[in-house]
């Protein structure tokens, strides 16, 4: 497609391919947009832009899918970061900033008595199913069909190598089923350890599913009637839609709630904080990494969540996010194609209708990268409170371009 | 014991306490060398030494678990992090530095075909589980009993929360039981799918204990008649025994192998090499993590892995190592008391004859941090290339004194 302006990317792919298997894997893999369609390896950024290996340029709406939620190489939150480092980073003990941290969460997140750090988001949902199994001295989990809790094998995220006894004691629902939940609920009682959901519904090639009215007030209330932990994965929205936690978003309050990403504005820090029930059992579980108690990304994410709060960022993020939904709705509708923008404004994604083999928003995403802003084509997007209004117009005027080349090609 | 020594890291331990569960978990739990015995948070660390947060000065033999294997903040490894990172760090693509790491490392590691990268160790072992599994479409995994594979439920590391089934197709054997080994793969034929081990037997509480003669050899032998995906453990061990990996260090060629640790000299950075057989499986298996693409740790490792093969590192820490575990001999042997030195010089561990219940050994290392000198009282310490010669003579003649008490309180 666009061999000569990707050819850096594409000849570093080549390169990749020989020894590292798939070149770029996981969430990461670079056949967004159809084969050589779309940037595969970055070499600047900045605020809400970066510059691919080929000196491309974009306006970037995925933030790292998620992590850079200040923006790129925020200067405030580098200098938190590199002052901890020059002192101490990872060494035999934690940082006194660890304590500094986990004092800022617990003010932060209401719901929040203790916290633990780790440094992937599954480090964290991983944990809480042992805790909640731990606590209740029971076995099973209720999950939503089709929902991203990292890779582990009870997630049911991959296929091969994937044991039956990997997935003995994970129950499915389909996302927003109250029924469904409180009917296993019943047919599980005295079983069922714990429930882990996202905050809504945010699969990868679907529509993003906002909670149906009357979802979190049931579970929680089925949750504490029947003992089981009601974990929260609030890991790719956290941060974005209340500082307080995506629960304070929704009104409702779980047990546990599971955070990483946009925790440190991209340095590698995750997560998880619970109430005072389960303190004892946060306590008995083993459970640590080489990494954990590096100070450099704990100093970053003080300062993170200092700046989210000081700067109203999440007001702004949403703000910055309506006005882009808006904006593409209309040039949508200018050129007579039928869009679902769903999500929260500052986590929207796009589909189309009359597009569900994806191939219009394959095609929606190859032209907007090639006109320099970074859309994906089956994941969520995120915004950051770098995107100023001037960042959001240009991308809608873009929008106008690709939305007539959408219909050009499909008609 | 000395709480005017440690007295700000209590006081921000009773703080911790307040809000992470159990203050320090994990294997950074300060409860090591008896209650307030011990240094809990670092505020400053350089080389191979580092500044409590009451300002006492410790020569660290423990080099944050592993992670400094050049000395804390070591500048060309920073320079070269800063240098990425100040371009571009984590985005929604790898940095060429990925591929220039890869290939680095494929080149170091002969049996490498190909590399993946992750955060933590354990991201590596259990994902060799996956790989495994899906290469043979076979379930069972052989380790040997109280080694440390990280903290997933399959290892045994922990016991709360666990299931039954997180451990329903684990065998395990003593560690150097060549017989065993034998035997499990004759009684599970057909149905064995890996065998994961560390290089030699690095357990807690313990001696160290070196491959048996031919166990290795006996080892791949069996496992390549089989059919067994033989894995290394090599994240504790990897870089201080051969840079080419620990198991050129004992004469064997495993199929999979896990570094992690110092890898990158204190940067969050694990990954996984493999042999060509293996590559299908290892792209088959979906695995990502939220962090696992950031450009600053993979130059911090190309600086790392370059610096510890141009300054003949392995060599240096062995050498320092051996000139500790003769000093040490000598020191003992001068108060009469009988200690056994294990493990390779670089990853070396005392244990006291007659001090079974590790009491002595908890005196020797509290007695010792009181003199400024980090020994752990219950596991493996870690060499560093910064550890020069008056490093190693200060810390045996602080072992003087330490034997001494230990000698006179223990008779």
């Amino acid at each position: 497609m666009s061999e000569e302006r990707y050819k850096k990317s594409i000849q570093l792919f080549k390169r990749a391919a020989k020894v590292i298997p798939q070149g770029i894997y996981g969430h990461l893999t670079p056949v967004l947009a159809g084969p050589m369609a779309s940037p595969y390896f970055t070499a600047k950024a900045k605020g809400c832009r970066y510059w691919d290996v080929d000196g491309n340029e974009y306006i970037d709406f995925m933030c790292a899918y998620g992590p850079m939620v200040l923006g790129h190489n925020h200067p405030e939150v580098d200098a938190a970061a590199d002052k901890q480092r020059k002192l101490a980073n990872t060494t035999n003990h934690p940082g006194e900033v660890m304590v500094e941290l986990a004092e800022l969460i617990t003010k932060l997140i209401p719901m929040a008595e203790w916290v633990v750090f780790g440094k992937n988001g599954a480090d964290m949902t991983n944990h809480a199913l042992v805790i909640a199994r731990d606590y209740t001295k029971k076995r099973k989990i209720i999950m939503a069909n089709g929902a991203y809790h990292g890779t582990a094998p009870w997630t049911g995220s991959g296929h091969n190598g994937i044991l039956p006894e990997d997935r003995a004691h994970i129950l499915t629902i389909d996302w927003g089923d109250l029924d469904g939940f409180n009917r296993l609920a019943e047919e599980y009682r005295g079983d069922i350890a714990g429930a882990i959901f996202t905050p809504y519904h945010h699969p990868t090639w679907a529509d993003q599913v906002m909670p149906p009215k009357g979802f979190w007030e049931g579970v929680r209330k089925t949750c504490t009637r029947e003992g089981i932990v009601l974990i929260l994965d609030d890991i790719r929205a956290g941060f974005r839609l209340n500082l307080a936690g995506s629960h304070e978003y929704f009104g409702f309050t779980p047990d546990i709630s599971c955070y990483c990403k946009a925790i440190a504005n991209g340095y590698p820090l995750s997560a998880m904080v619970g109430n005072e029930d389960l303190r004892i059992s946060a306590s008995n579980v083993f459970y640590t990494g080489s990494f954990w108690f590096s100070a450099a990304p704990m100093a970053a994410s003080v300062a993170t969540l200092t700046i989210l709060k000081r700067d109203k960022a999440v007001e702004k993020m949403n703000k910055m996010g309506e006005l882009l939904k808006t904006g593409l709705e209309e040039m949508a509708q200018a050129h007579d194609l039928e869009i679902s923008v769903t999500g929260p404004a500052a986590i929207p994604f796009i589909t189309f209708k009359g597009g569900e083999d994806f191939r219009m928003n394959q095609l929606f995403a190859a032209e907007s990268m090639k006109r320099g802003i970074f859309f994906h084509p089956h994941h969520n997007w995120f915004l950051s409170a770098a995107h100023q209004k001037e960042d959001i117009e240009k991308s809608i005027n873009v929008a106008d371009e690709v939305f007539k080349e959408v219909k050009r090609v499909f008609g």
